[in-house]
Order: C-alpha cells, then structure tokens, then sequence
C-alpha cells in the first residue's frame, strides 16, 4: 500500500472538498481520500503509487490545482 | 411577476451558488435565480412575492444564511 500526502489549492468549503475527494477516489487503484480543508492537504491511499501527473489531472478535473 | 434582491452569507465558490439556486429554484412560484458570488446578492423572480421566511429556510436547507 502507498500513502501520499499533496496539497490542492483553490479549494474553499465542503462542496470543493467533496469534489477533489470524489475525482481522486476515481483514479484507479486508489483506496482513501483524505482532505483538511483548511491546510488543503490531501493523504491519497493507494495499492500502488500514483503517478502524481495523473493525480494533477484528477484534481484539474474537480476545478483545483495541484501545488508545486 | 415580483422581482427581489436578498443577499446570502457563506458562499465561496460556484458549488456553493449551485447549491443555492438549486434550492431557491425549487420555492413554489420561483421562476428564475441569479446569485452574484462576489457581493452575495441573489435576485429572485417570482409570479407571486415570497414570503421572506420561505426564502430563508430554503437557504438554510442549502446550508448558508440570508443576511438580515
């Protein structure tokens, strides 16, 4: 199992958090999405490591940003 | 046709108008909503007045407040 902590910026309340956490449980092999609104830290659970082009692209898919 | 202009407090992002609209649309006699983001202004056409109660419990189901 993998655990990856980024950040997602852009986002403002629940409705957001529930977009980047719905986008993200859609990529494949996933397994948790964990989200601190305030902070926009994001841990991801994964069988195996996410390629963190194809979480960028999740993320740009619910209307945020990956941080640098 | 009334038309009304109210202003909601809470909203942050365009999830947070959707959800606003979402609810004022379904008010009985409710016709058209715009939400303005930015100053919180909502305008409201409606065949009938609303009543201002009706209009607040609708934004509270959405979860956010009218201001007084």
């Amino acid at each position: 199992m993998a655990v990856e902590t980024i950040h997602v910026t852009g986002m403002t309340c629940g409705h957001c958090v529930a977009a980047v956490t719905d986008e993200l449980t859609k990529v494949d092999g996933v397994t948790r999405v964990e989200v601190d609104l305030a902070s926009g830290a994001v841990t991801i659970e994964s069988a195996q490591p996410v390629d963190r082009a194809v979480l960028a692209e999740a993320i740009d898919e619910a209307g945020y940003d990956l941080a640098p």
